[in-house]
């Protein structure tokens, strides 16, 4: 299974040009080229070039916009609503946690929601940005049903993110990134095309009960919430992604739960619901970022289980896969992804990603 | 297995009575037993009166402040820091969630965090006070050490809850109140004294091996997060457990993870933190309590999969009980509860629960 490694700043340049081709304004292709790249770059390949030609087609059929800007549809010191005016997810993002920030440098947080926007990517880069100016974010977002609450057999919530990042001492953070749901839907698709079954509590069938087989669970089935079943704490899972809708798309008065259109069925805009908070440590006890570093110091310092795996903190295993691609000099990509990308870029005629003449076998 | 019958009214005065009789404030007293029945009432009997022998015991020690009140260290107009002067943990939170509530009222959402608090009771009980003003509550609160890590094998979180609370139309809302433990040790406790397994992902031994035998778990293992083991997706769990720590113990520069004190160990003060977080719908787009209300249908509305067991909402569970204990006209208690609550009473020279003559059988 060799892999090919490609330059961030050839990636990056490669997402642009690609999405300006087919009419994204530059500083919009740039927004959404840094969340995908920042996603491979942190390993989660499902949200990072891979997803690239549907933010392509989103803007080629014109079911995203392309012009203007977020609008804030109103203001108090400390929160905003912001109309996404439909615009690509990263752009929206960006503009809603920027404001969050603002806020909580003047009145300690920032509280921003926002209806009428699309995918952004992996949640934890706007969650993220907060870290640059020492303060906490959260970020959360709705996302179209593929989730089966607990004794239910429909989908009637999404994987609704959830990230919260908090900075600790010398650039080390804590960064929690996840679905709300036991898996992703990626995870039960690769391994129905390995043929292997998945284990209990990742997904139910279209009966709404419990599944291994990875067939059922994509024919009609659904995904689990974090917990799995019921006996297990499934409903806490539920609970959590219910949260989700509730401080994005219920708050933000866009769509939510099965009114959200189909997993990537693209027959009508997403007007998909966000929440951005910051929120300021000056504001509160001195001394945050020494207490965080202790945390993780308490929890990377113990005694693991199994000495080959060590206890980790959130946003570690992502850190260390980023100090990987530093090390190799680009981020390693599976052929068949670049070659695709390539095919892709040659429909819209954009000058592939650069020759792929660095193989690396792991 | 009968229970007695009990009159909210009259455990909310045999409350005050024990609490008054061992030094705390009136006002301090009623505070208390008002979180305390709540937890009754929602069927959360480990929070209730069953445990108010261990309040009793934290004034009776000292361990306890009895005089003054929480003070506001630090402020601005969505936040504040306030040291809650090592006051019984429903006086330190009834504080700061009014003083939440009062900023969003002013600038659409108030942060506030303590330091220097105690047990709190249910963390529902807070969040759930937005309500009443048609807001959005949330609170949460980190505890004495008995979840294990992911990859771990030593407690070094509590089960650290977390609550949400929402408002619908006509008095129907969604009320989140969960640990971020994939049980509370009572259950593990409970399943000992029978002498029953339990399920998979509740706990691990001393050796951070997963365990169905709940000796095991309570001799030197643990809890385990929401998810169970790390193949489960239990390393979610650990991550929620840790956001409740950051913006609890580690933002309020109070106690945190292995520092707190042992569960049931009252050596010293408990110092823990606590966030109590308000937002005003108002501020953000109209027609939030017609959207909570639709969202809750679509799931309550849901066909079930087992149809004796219909899907509900955070929140249902507890709503049900409080309405069974309406129809009764009272709260059942297990009359051992009762028998060991008055020989409570009786060595603090208290006058008993009322006579337990209505035993009622379910």
């Amino acid at each position: 299974m060799s892999r090919c490694l490609i330059k961030q700043v050839e990636v990056q340049s490669f997402i642009e040009r690609c999405m300006t081709a087919v009419g994204t304004k530059p500083h919009h292709a740039h927004s959404l080229a840094l969340v995908l790249v920042e996603g491979d770059l942190r390993g989660h390949y499902s949200h990072g070039l891979n997803r690239m030609d549907m933010y392509v087609k989103d803007i080629q059929t014109g079911i995203c916009e392309t012009s203007g800007e977020p609008v804030v549809e109103k203001e108090s010191a400390a929160t905003a609503l912001v109309d996404g005016k439909n615009l690509l997810g990263p752009v929206v993002g960006n503009f809603c946690m920027n404001l969050a920030i603002k806020k909580a440098k003047e009145v300690g947080t920032g509280w921003v929601v926002a209806h009428g926007s699309n995918h952004f990517g992996i949640a934890g880069y706007y969650a993220m940005q907060a870290l640059k100016e020492n303060m906490i974010g959260i970020s959360l977002t709705n996302s179209s049903p593929l989730v089966v609450p607990t004794r239910g057999k429909d989908c009637t919530l999404g994987t609704n993110p959830l990230s919260v990042a908090a900075p600790a001492q010398d650039g080390d953070s804590f960064v929690l990134d996840m679905a709300t749901s036991a898996v992703a839907l990626g995870k039960v698709e690769l391994s129905e095309r390995r043929g292997d079954p998945i284990p209990e509590g990742w997904g139910c069938d279209a009966q709404g009960q419990l599944t291994t087989d990875p067939k059922r669970v994509l024919s009609g089935g659904g995904l689990m919430p974090i917990g799995g079943g019921e006996a297990t704490g499934g409903y806490k899972g539920y609970g959590l992604g219910m949260l989700v809708e509730v401080l994005s798309g219920i708050l933000a008065g866009a769509q939510y739960s099965k009114h959200i259109r189909m997993w990537k069925l693209t027959d009508r805009v997403a007007n998909l619901g966000q929440c951005f908070v910051a929120v300021n440590p000056e504001n509160f006890a001195p001394g945050f970022s020494e207490r965080m570093s202790d945390l993780l110091s308490i929890q990377r310092g113990l005694d693991p289980a199994d000495p080959d795996a060590p206890v980790m903190a959130a946003g570690d295993p992502e850190s260390m896969n980023i100090k990987k691609c530093e090390e190799l000099g680009g981020i390693p990509y599976h052929i068949s992804v670049v070659n695709y990308m390539n095919e892709c870029a040659k429909t819209i005629g954009v000058s592939p990603l650069l020759p792929c003449d660095k193989l690396i076998s792991n």
